[in-house]
């Protein structure tokens, strides 16, 4: 039996999170049951909607247990099988969580499920090939829908949903403006992802001078923003919304802290006859084989870019995921644990 | 020729709009040329979107120029043609301004169109077989899409479109809540037009009583608001919204007079998967002969009531709009001018 490190949550955030609301337990790993299958996690994949489950309110996800191994998507490779369809060195997906190992039931439903590291790398499932890439061909494709020559924003840009969002609405020919925090990430978002302009908004102290720097760049005004962000963007890119503008709310990590971001000009929707929706892309569960098939496509040829910021071992996820909420990250996050 | 008494803009308002923006002018009414007609209104239109037409700012409508007639819809008569497709006495609905005649061109597209008054008043027209409720059916029909048993909430409930909203809903088998400002509204909307419930905003203080007393009567939460005024009450629905709840946003009067009063929980959004739609009822022409023919019959057969707020005489229309905005109106406002 191997020993299984785990990160469970303790204590919930009281204004923002803090590395003390987590505590590292560790335990032998069990043994298996019939049908049962043991996963060596490789990566951890940390995501801003962890956020929102800490606290215990309402939320769109439900409430992490206290008391219990973190919630997580992982890559790894089965150990052990007691399950025809799992073989040992099989790669595999799944929500393992915040720990070195998980025992899943093979027999569940979409608990888990193998791929192909040919010509996609392993991590590349739980980023661009994995629901962050799926979250942003979702929102870009089913909610943003933008047509060839239309102006498309997105916020986090260099991030894992950002940097897909934008590569994909290049790839329908669109102008594409990236919002990214610090020249570094904007200069990636514009040489490496090809997107026509980014703005670093740490350049900018108020969602005023950001408005202005966003009509620089998008002189035809804003038709679609894939928002990850929310607060001082949000109202800058709301400002330069052309009408019939369609907005896909993706995440609002400005405001996961406890403090809700206002909008303040929420006429602008009426002026504009804006549409916004928020979406959970796991919701949406019927568009996923579609969307990996092309996201998987374009990583195996390299078409679609991505770059990842990986912590080293599970002790080291709490700081990582803590630093992904302040931007720390440049690209996915994830954490290797092997 | 008759004397036509005319209400121009005479300056834009800085903050609330006041009775001096407006200025009284008289003139004689021109000689018709070719195909012109000459109308009598009987009735002015007083709505809400004309307060941002008043503004220099960006604006879903054109702004009004000064020094001219203030635009606005009209219900009259022909008094003298010089188009065979009208003839004297016919009734006729365009958009004459606030003043006592208009000639209009009769080969212009849509400037105006005869109504059958046999089994529906002239001033419905302006009303619930009008543009205000066309934009009832449009966002409610269009944009919320309610299912029988669904929980709908519309804010400013007695006024001309609110009010055709809520019995659109009933008649769909939908729970309906309102907002209305007094008590004497609530119970008009409760008793006459068989909402289920209605709250009068002015006895709360603040969106966190309103969000209680919303609460209250709507246990099941709500899946659809159609939205006219904005501000507290705005905020106030929003944190009663079921997951994927649908906002039809067609007005926000309580930011007309200059002041955004700003959406303080955006989070919502994301949270609930809401999706909000701003929307201006005269860029959706290809659905008017529908939504008429509906509304027409249900108002001819008494199915669909309205009430209206009538003041008298061109020169009152100042302060009447300026009631309207700040809700001493009970129903359409109009203003009758024979």
């Amino acid at each position: 039996m191997p020993i299984n490190l785990q990160i469970h949550l303790d204590n919930r955030p009281i204004g923002a999170a803090v590395a003390t609301n987590f505590k590292q337990v560790s335990s032998a790993t069990p043994a298996l049951q019939d049908a049962e299958v043991l996963v060596q996690h490789h990566f951890l994949s940390l995501d801003p909607y962890m956020r929102g489950r800490m606290n215990d309110s309402k939320s769109y996800a439900a409430a992490q247990a206290l008391g219990q191994v973190m919630g997580g998507g992982t890559a790894g490779v089965v150990v052990e099988s007691r399950h025809a369809k799992y073989a040992v060195g099989d790669k595999v997906v799944g929500m393992g969580g915040w720990q070195q190992y998980s025992v899943v039931d093979g027999n569940a439903l979409g608990a888990m499920r193998k791929v192909d590291t040919t010509n996609i790398p392993l991590s590349a499932y739980l980023g661009a090939v994995g629901m962050p890439g799926v979250t942003a061909w979702y929102g870009l494709m089913k909610i943003c829908q933008p047509k060839a020559g239309e102006t498309v924003v997105v916020s986090a840009a260099s991030g894992a949903v950002g940097s897909v969002v934008g590569q994909l609405a290049k790839a329908k020919g669109c102008r594409v403006v990236g919002f990214a925090g610090g020249t570094d990430k904007c200069k990636y978002v514009v040489d490496e992802l090809g997107f026509d302009a980014c703005i670093d908004y740490k350049a900018f102290l108020d969602a005023k001078s950001l408005y202005k720097a966003l009509k620089d760049v998008a002189p035809s005004g804003v038709d679609c923003y894939f928002e990850n962000v929310g607060g001082a963007i949000l109202d800058a890119v709301l400002s330069n919304m052309n009408a019939f503008g369609r907005i896909a709310l993706c995440g609002m990590i400005a405001g996961y802290n406890g403090v809700p971001v206002p909008i303040t000009q929420p006429q602008l929707f009426l002026m504009s006859r804006l549409t916004m929706r928020g979406f959970i892309v796991s919701e949406h569960m019927e568009h996923w084989p579609e969307a990996l098939k092309e996201l998987g496509g374009l990583v195996a040829t390299g078409k679609l870019k991505f770059r990842e910021s990986i912590a080293q071992g599970i002790e080291s996820a709490p700081e990582a995921f803590l630093g992904l909420l302040s931007g720390k990250n440049f690209g996915k996050q994830l954490v290797k644990l092997v």
